[in-house]
């Protein structure tokens, strides 16, 4: 089976309890069951991380590789904005990955539109909220097969 | 049954005859085909639309608000980053709309990273090439229903 | 008697329709009449002509100097800030021509604070809905007087 | 009546003496005159000021909110550019005010494009000359009934 | 006992009665009075002044150099912004001087951001209301013992 | 014989009686007979093309490679600076294209020195008026050959 | 008893041992100490935190909202300005807080003038030394108040 | 005799008390009367102002015009680099100027570079202290005769 | 016969020599051999110069004004982007002069896309290789003719 | 023997395993052991520490202070562009450093021009691989004796 | 006597033969002589020089200091605004210098509002002509005493 | 033997002379002797020039290909920040180049930041004063090799 890998940036762990009346009340253990549900109907191994610590994120990225994983859907919360380091790993391990963000971030603050990882990934999707993670589950499948 | 309209914005015509190894075989009516299919199986009855034209890309956005459209994906092409003018008009229908690139923009030309388009709809796809498409489809049913 | 041409750009067609707390319930079809009847009073007959493609305003503004029009009232909507091809018509017919926005552009989004027309225009009213088109009719034929 | 306050900011007292080819013959008394008169007519009480001094100007419209002034024409020169003073001002007393112009701000040197004034303001009219005045007056009565 | 003059720039004298629910129901002499009464309670003899008038905060401040103030509470309002000019009367009289704003002045519009005069303070306090004086002079005090 | 096609951007249409103190009083009909006659000289079918229409122009290129040209005049006008869609069709169409402006762009407002098609064509000839064309046609064929 | 967080960022550690002329010989513990009897004094349980690592912050903060802390102090130190991440989790924990930089932020580098911080907090005290955080405590506890 | 004006802006009363290992010990006293003595010797009445009132300085410009006035030398101070209004009360009484500064302006902070004077004035004299005046003063005289 | 100069700014000396797959195999003696032909055939006198340092450039451009030199040819390799001295001789000089460069340079690096000659020439040619003298040649002698 | 730290940051670990025909088959440890026996050979003992942790660098740094380390090597990687917090603690702990790129970082993406660190280091070598590293340990013993 | 040199940057030989109805008909010749018969009135030693060469005037300066220069006066003409190499020369003979321009540079095109020269010189006269060389030899006279 | 060409920008010819507290009282004929030391040692014949005059740089580059030059080292001065001329010889001489730079160019003056030359050579060196050159010279041998 094709191991993917799903990374989830600083302050995703408050999903669902954090603003419901916009992020939704989907928690982060609710999107994960449901990537790796989606993940074994499709034929992958889905594994999940999250971290607020940039380094804590590098490091599983860079395992990623030893581990065989063949594709990563990352949503580096604010990390997207900031982090050369998180874009250097990406693009260090050559692994395909998609980048996902729950609003759009490009109706939101100047600041949100430039992202440091959207430079080495395939592709971008946003503003679709926690189904976007799915619907890029199945993007990255498609590409891949 | 939910309807839906499909707009291509200008050079969308030339697809699966230009470029074919950047951009793929499939051409445009390949396209719109798979999604009156896949919109079939979903729910929703699907109409597309091509034109090179900016006005007439707006006179059939505006026509959907009438027919009683309830959701758009687009793929304004060179318009993402130069028409205001389409951006007001899908303001002013208020229909809920998804922009849709085949390649990743943000990893392309400079002025292509700027989108007129994004600051007025649901959310973005791109880079993910034709099925973008379709997720794209899958992601705005996920939100209307 | 003085020949006024009237030229309104992208989606005002759907004026009166469109969010009418904002833009008010007059349509674009009660501006038009009004301004020709405020012409007939002030001696000048007013045409008026509404398209959403950037080349049919253009076309409809070298005819009126066939026509012998002598001044030109314009609300170039969305195409303001980024249709040089409409500057240029109207620095080419050399017509004296002022420029009309319904709402205070200058306090909107920061692309709209730039307007391509402006810099060959007698001068510029904004901000004050229906009635603005009404004010520039009279400002123009004082002008033109 | 309605009460009506017309505020002209530095330099306008020279007017008709300077430049007259470019600004005309008709001096900021005749101006101040002619406001007076249609406000009679449109059945609005007009009252003047001018002065060159911004803290003068900020009192003035202060002292506008005690008078039951309802409305304002401001012509801030100068300040309209520089002042940010002058802007908190209006949006304190919060009275309605319409922005007036002589010339094509737009149209001249690249510091004169920017407004601090226009963002608190109904609308804007420039280009029109001394008329612009009469122009603003009527649809600031019209904005106001 | 230690002089210290309090400075209020344009539109403060508005205080308590210009949107209260953002600014609150205390007036100017509300926060003078309680800034002379701390101030005894601290050991200083505090004077206030207020004024819309950029040459008269000037020429308060170049006179406190003679009175022997040996320390300024300043909120320039929208002076902050905009004048050079009251930056070099703090430089020239070189009194240790806090900047106090009401409101976050970071967190407003883009113009707000920059402040000719944080460059020659000692320090700011904003977004803290009215207390935000009752802290500046403490730590003003602070600072001077 | 080799097929050139000549592309003219909005206003060109009005070329020899607008301004023509400043154009010359060249028709485009005189341009256009001249380069067919200059093309039959050098062995080139010369077919000419001007529209207002941004749409139409890109029809008219995309036609183009349907019909077997070999080469691309372009005049954009006003396009030049405004539209990504033309840009994209030139690079769709993959023919060698030679960019052409009546009148020094480089020394002209700030606006007209960018160019979006310059970044896909051969190259560039500017302020050598009428016979510009001409120079362009010769250096197009030269470098065909 | 109300709780409070302080929240020191990185490089924060060194204080009273780094460069103490200009920092003074204060160290955190000292400063932390005397926060923590401040707030005893005036009611408060005052609980602090260092490190110099990003993510720890971030943990930090989500675990006060845990915890029923209602009121944050934080000097964030060089992320400050370059951490969209911490203002996120800010915003994210909705917890009034006061920003305190020790030195005079906006009169040093160019690049430390733009804080990420400043939009999601209530104020910021800078400039006014160790003594800024009793100042921030009690403005908080006033606020709270 | 011609007849001169010397205008001296904000801060500039200081002169000879403040920082006089920078400035000198020359006060605007002295430096005034050396001007009036050198205007003798050369054929000239010199006039001098100083205030720190914008609105003072412009009434002043204002009524040299009607002095006869032929000449002016002017020092703005800190409005050299934020007042329109000084700058157009130069440009409306249209009376040779030249622009003096103390210090060398180009070589402090960036925002003193810019100066709104410098492009309605004859030339500028800067970084040559107090005999800066004395030889602006030769170049007027020089100019005008 | 009319004396016409081309100039040839640094590193052209090394045409035909360097990159010779990106530039052609034609040296810059073959260049000015063809240009002295196509001359002679045109009624042209044509001189040509290289030099790497731009002071020879300036000097060779203010001895063609001497010798009656009637129209220059130049490529100014480097110095376009960077030399306002070479731009000034040759505004001084006052002859009719097109700019030439061999590759398109509004495709190559941003710093290539300014030119402080542009703003002084007739027009400017580009992108079309050697042969793009030719063309420069003929247009130079057809605008003078 | 004189005590140096060799810091390498974000992704460096996968040296040598990661694109070997860009960076060369040489791994951290390779690095690292040539180092240390460099600097037995030149009389030093040198440490080395990677981390992908921001946090961790930063603490690494903070405790070199504390072990009498007089000098350091240190290759930001991506933290080079975006760590104000790294910067701040080689300022902090004040020991002569020597920053150290593999590539040459001047020639790459835009935002890799910019260092934060360059500003408190004694200088930079870039572009000449790991060899650059022996070069800058040469280097900054030659400069501590 | 006080040795002073001259230095005159490019074009400047073609003074009072070029535009001299902007530049006046005095020749550099003229200027140079009323410059050494000026500095003999006051007591120095003037030597001139100009050069269409930066390496010709650098060479010139460098030998400034061997010959005991002690003050320099320079126009650098279009060296202004491009060269920091004459910036260094100047810096590193550490000899007082005054910039001089004929023209107000400051109301000409943008680029020559940026002066490199400036931040190294004691001030700068412009717009005054030749004599502006005049007023500089005094100014620089009396700084020296 | 390896043939190295050493070469030394603008103002380089003072070194030892000019601000020796800062640069260090070596002299370039030092600096040179002890290159040519080191290359005998290493294996490489060492030739060295400077020059205040650009073109002379650039020839001198030019014929180092024809003598048969294998790697450069260069210290490009003040051309650093405005020469693409210079830039344009090295990359059109293709030989391995390395930067010097005495000081540490990244924490002085902004201009000093931006280097034409780094896009073009291998590496960078600064900051290490005249060892710099020598390990330069090291790394450039160890690249050849």
């Amino acid at each position: 089976m094709l191991k993917i890998l799903v990374v989830h940036g600083p302050n995703l762990n408050l999903l669902g309890t954090r603003e419901p009346e916009v992020y939704g009340r989907e928690t982060l253990a609710d999107i994960d069951r449901n990537l790796v549900a989606l993940g074994l109907e499709l034929g992958a191994e889905v594994a999940t991380f999250q971290s607020n610590h940039e380094g804590a994120l590098i490091d599983r990225i860079h395992q990623a590789r030893v581990e065989g994983v063949v594709g990563i859907l990352i949503n580096p919360g604010g990390f997207t904005h900031t982090s050369v380091a998180l874009r250097d790993s990406l693009a260090a391990v050559a692994i395909p990955t998609i980048e996902v963000h729950l609003s759009n971030v490009h109706a939101r603050e100047e600041f949100r539109r430039h992202s440091y990882i959207s430079g080495v990934v395939l592709g971008q999707i946003c503003g679709l909220g926690a189904q976007g993670y799915q619907l890029a589950l199945r993007g990255l499948l498609g590409k891949l097969n």
